[in-house]
């Protein structure tokens, strides 16, 4: 039995089909829902079929190890997340657990454990990477205690019937001594391999992200009545600092490649065609690959609002959410990767940075552990219309089968 | 009896009180509320003590003239609105009804009829001047019932109880014949008149307005992975349209003075943190007081948005939602204010455009029509710190009492 593009394709297909939405407008899993437990359950029932032992941790994570080897013994981690943003693609995390799915079916003894990591995205409760993050120990039950989502469900309610256990998440912590390293397969969701025609890559570090929330403040005056010059508009000052961060962006990347940023939440208030907007509150996500360059935008993005705001007499509230460093891989685990790829023809193997975050730079501080990325068609995420060649997939999971069967 | 700045002062503290929120949060009288229809009784109550007739047009615009007068005899109108926007201010519209209420106490037997026209902000239905136009007969029953508020009502539904009565409004239309002319006082809601101190000014004009709403539509990608060059960003390109905007206000304003032009709603889609945003729908709002620069501007806005979509890959979209010319008011009319002013020792009485629009834009291409405006604290409207002197609107009143009260 070999690696099998089409039973991969076949377990892509199978798991887009438990949706929330019809296909023509997406693929949308949140997780704790009936559609994101339905795709869990279908990996559950075809890793058993191929022989493993399947356990939900007490974050609702769910492994599969082959039932021949031990609780204890030191095996390989591979995985990802089977939760989607709304009318999200089909390919995104869903890759990195097909993968090492058909790895199990076709080496029944490998030493390599599955796992699908509980909410990565963040859409459900505003933070991503929950499931890994409550593993490793990183987020207590009184932190998701306080998180919500839509509905205004805590996770721990709402994570209850599908395994969630905040009393035993210590007890069931994520143990290093248990194992090898992780190995994460991901699409790329960037443009960068797509166009440079590379099918599949190892990663070498993760962006480090910084993220914040902006409330400007102004007047709320008559549009007819009020002339442009006694205006204090917060949505022109929005604009301007938009477009300057957007500047900042491009010129942080040239100097330091796959720097990025973006303004994705704009909130106006009143909101009103004829009311000049006295309210906006946006966000900023920013992303680089090293500590310098984080730092240094840091300084120009306040720099650029409060310059904008104080020249147009706009109250400028600045919060910043999120602060997370880059997170390099483990080196010995790339050049393992690097020869698992020699093995079946793939020599020398790209490089390539992850502008996302991902379950792997939450177990990265803890664990050996290496990212391999597939080229996402035209750079398209987050949407419906993303798309990976089944053949790249299949490349990717013939270099995870070499990477955790390799004898030394 | 004489024209009382503190019984005008009562009336307006009076209708505050009818609001659908706490004074502390602003003041709430959505048309069709009953918020409304009690600070349009007390108005009723007070113009009965005054020993007037009240009626209710079939558009639900309140009418009361002196018992003493007929039917059908010429008089002069004097009015303005008693709805707010939401948390609005407590002077807007409300002085240009407690005004002539005040001169129908004072002179009982005046050639006078007070108007409250339903529905002038458009917050509501998302249509200004309602009651106005459906009385003048340019809004028939039929567009009027394809309008909804926010719990999806149409006017004529939402009207029935205040007596709006689709099936009247053609027998009960504004009939010309009747009326001498229509005056309207109105707080400016703009900073120039109390910039350069003056209390009371004669409207020459009101500036015409366009109205459109555009739809950006780009590339929903991955705020981390995609880079900076590979974006087709539907918020960064807003963002440079409102600032050229913005210039091209200032530029048209310099050219023709009382230029104005306004981003005041905007919604991004999927406004989530971490997504590049797809979609960006926003309005503009553009007034100018001649049509050579509405013509100008019109022309100018349509190159600002294909220029700054089509270099960055974005559809754009642009829908013009509203066309009004704008509209003289007459010149026989403002001499006769001028005329009343100087009676009560206001000589020169100084002139001033409206930025706004008003009910008196609707009737003034049908009726002889002027507009006085007062002064505005800090230009401050739609806002509940809005703020006039009640000596000003006390003046205002006298020199509306002097001109319907004038011999010739």
């Amino acid at each position: 039995m070999r690696i099998d593009a089409e039973r991969i394709s076949r377990d892509i297909e199978a798991i887009a089909a438990f949706s929330e939405v019809p296909a023509t407008v997406g693929y949308s899993r949140p997780t704790f829902t009936p559609a994101w437990a339905a795709a869990r359950d279908y990996v559950i029932a075809e890793a058993k079929k191929a022989g493993c032992r399947v356990w939900i941790d007490a974050a609702a994570n769910v492994h599969a190890r082959p039932a021949s080897i031990g609780d204890d013994a030191k095996v390989w981690l591979s995985g990802s997340h089977i939760d989607s943003v709304p009318t999200g693609g089909k390919y995104d995390g869903v890759m990195g657990i097909v993968a090492p799915l058909e790895v199990l079916r076709v080496h029944p003894n490998a030493p390599l454990e599955l796992i699908i990591f509980a909410e990565e995205e963040g859409s459900t409760f505003n933070l991503g990477m929950l499931g890994s993050r409550a593993w490793a120990g990183t987020l207590s039950a009184e932190e998701l205690s306080k998180l919500k989502n839509k509905a205004g469900m805590d996770p721990l309610t709402a994570g209850k019937p599908y395994g969630l256990e905040p009393d035993k998440l210590a007890a069931d912590r994520f143990a290093p001594s248990k194992y090898l390293g992780l190995i994460e397969i991901h699409a790329e969701q960037g443009l960068a391999m797509w166009k440079n025609n590379i099918p599949v890559a190892v990663v070498t570090a993760i962006n480090g992200r910084k993220q914040y929330s902006i409330t400007l403040t102004g007047q709320p005056n008559h549009a007819g009545s009020t002339k442009m010059a006694d205006r204090n508009d917060a949505l022109t000052c929005a604009s301007e600092i938009i477009i300057d961060l957007e500047d900042l962006g491009h010129a942080l990347d040239a100097e330091s490649d796959h720097t990025v940023i973006t303004v994705g939440q704009l909130n106006v208030n009143p909101n009103s065609i004829n009311v000049i907007p006295s309210r906006v509150v946006f966000t900023i996500d920013f992303r680089a690959r090293t500590g310098a360059v984080l730092d240094k935008g840091d300084t120009r993005i306040k720099n650029i609002i409060n310059e904008a705001a104080g020249r147009r007499g706009i109250t400028a509230q600045l919060v910043m959410t999120e602060s997370l460093p880059e997170v390099p891989m483990n080196a010995d685990l790339i050049e393992r990767i690097r020869r698992a790829a020699k093995t079946i023809g793939v020599d020398p193997l790209p490089v390539a940075a992850s502008g996302a975050l991902h379950d792997s730079a939450i177990l990265a501080p803890l664990l050996p552990t290496v990212m391999l990325f597939v080229a996402s068609e035209d750079g398209i995420s987050h949407n419906p219309a993303e798309f990976s060649r089944i053949e790249d997939i299949a490349t990717a999971t013939e270099i995870l089968a070499a990477a955790v069967t390799e004898a030394r």
